[in-house]
């Protein structure tokens, strides 16, 4: 497999791994997005255990308003998120 | 890092690596894109030397009109194939 293939195997695999641990394993729920962000994003939260910002998220990525995250939601934010990284690193690279 | 920050940092690495041949190391130039096509996603083109399909995939991608395909243009590429990836292997799980 390529290294991109691999990435794409990667964000399907973390996906699947916190949207599996309860209920329906389509989607994240609520509990689930938090433990997925303190784990794999630990920067992008101000604070893992606020709950409001967790709240907001949810409410943010939720784009067919069914309070879950859905992994087409997901990777809509992953691509934003980076997208951001690439932008931030192009920055500091020209400076 | 977590496994979500590796798979991230592996696409910014792929987009810098074929961007950065030719000519403009911030977007990928037809060329560029060909070869990164070939090596990267060599099923996603039926036949890697056919160059329409790389021209109309340059066209497809290249939301903004500039004949190259920048990195937000190639992250949404991306985002939508691997969703597809993802449904296609929901669905194989489910038979």
């Amino acid at each position: 497999m390529s290294e991109l293939e691999i990435a794409m195997g990667m964000i399907i695999d973390v996906f699947a791994r916190y949207a599996g641990t309860d209920g329906n394993a389509q989607s994240l729920s609520k509990g689930e997005l938090k433990v997925l962000m303190e784990k794999e994003l630990p920067g992008f939260l101000e604070s893992g255990r606020d709950k409001e910002t967790v709240d907001k998220l949810l409410k943010d990525l939720d784009a067919n308003g069914d309070a879950t995250v859905d992994f087409n939601e997901f990777i809509v934010f992953v691509a934003a998120l980076t997208s951001a990284c690439h932008k931030y690193f192009q920055q500091g690279g020209a400076k």
